[in-house]
């Protein structure tokens, strides 16, 4: 029988990992700060969904593009039912916390769905508009995949960055598939992806070819 | 008009590379040496390839399969009328030559075809069986993409590697098209293809998939 689409043949929760990267295997560019997260030349990587219309309206934002990358960029927030990211992605800087810093994302967050932030700093859990509500993990990724798996039921859970928390799942053995978003654009310098995971096995299992980007499938041989 | 097949819309051969690259960007696995010359686990690059009918049969062999990949590794030869490869692809270590030493590949090199390799040191042109010739070039990379494409006539030049001279003639703004072959395996260390390129503008003009790689073409705009 095969499992629900968010559900891995061992009856939990999928866990996936959807990126963009450069060809050179960066998903952000040097000299990354608290003005420009993605660094240099980051937000290149980003172009092909903001044209989309699918993204667009999970941003709130009308207009954009019914395209193949639109059905990628739709499917990717499909049955997802929490995210997991690390702390830099979150944002706010190193050390304790400012309560003040709410999050890059605005009071309306586009996860609309439970999420796990990595973190070395207790933090009480934040609220926020449609649905997003970050939670502060401060007992490691096992113990944020163990909450997000509870919190997402029947439905996938979904690493959402950056670099360190992919890494770190990938070589924990947990990461089902990885959904690379493969970007004709090289960056030269930054935070790459795939640095720091061991030799797991990776078994491409579906491509979508665009004129804007390549969308490479793989699954996880753990 | 549509220019011929081995054409480049500027009327002057196609100069093109195609290459087998790791999903985290290496083209050759650690540890490189005179008797391991792809590194430590380089070869799997390449098993895509040795499984087909097409690569078999260009290497005397007898089998293989007629697959996605097999029709990519017959179109990977066709009308290519010269090679470019830089010294160490060529092998026999650095410095002065040995002349003793004649190329990795055997009595019967798999590119029947004029192969011009770049190099510091002055050497005779070293013929072959089966329509391989190697000419040494010291005046540098233009130069041999000039001789390249005298002899390679109506058809292309193809950029056979290693990663410094792909780099080189990226770099240079002469190359047409970049093939990738990739492949779902981590090296983790090695060779990397695409650094030190600079910033070309890459457009993903075909994607072929299988369950052993991803090919995708890129037109470079120069």
């Amino acid at each position: 029988m095969k499992p629900p689409a968010g559900r891995s043949q061992r009856g939990m929760s999928k866990v996936t990992c959807q990126i963009s990267m450069s060809l050179d295997g960066y998903i952000a560019g040097p000299n990354q700060s608290l003005d420009n997260p993605l660094g240099e030349g980051g937000m290149r990587l980003h172009e092909w969904a903001f044209a989309t219309e699918s993204w667009r309206e999970q941003h709130g934002k009308a207009g954009g593009e019914r395209t193949a990358d639109a059905e990628v960029a739709q499917e990717a927030m499909q049955g997802i039912g929490a995210h997991i990211m690390g702390r830099k992605m979150f944002g706010g800087g190193d050390g304790p916390w400012d309560e003040k810093w709410k999050g890059w994302w605005g009071e309306d967050p586009p996860f609309h769905a439970p999420v796990f932030v990595l973190t070395h700093h207790a933090r009480d859990p934040l609220s926020t508009q449609g649905g997003t509500t970050f939670t502060f993990v401060t007992d490691g990724i096992e113990s944020a995949l163990e909450q997000a798996r509870e919190a997402a039921g029947e439905q996938g859970v979904s690493i959402a960055g950056g670099a360190n928390a992919v890494q770190q799942y990938l070589a924990a053995g947990v990461l089902d598939e990885l959904h690379l978003h493969v970007v004709p654009v090289i960056l030269g310098a930054g935070e790459r992806l795939l640095d720091d995971i061991g030799d797991p096995v990776l078994e491409p299992i579906d491509v979508i070819a665009s004129p804007a980007v390549t969308h490479v499938k793989y699954r996880v041989l753990n």
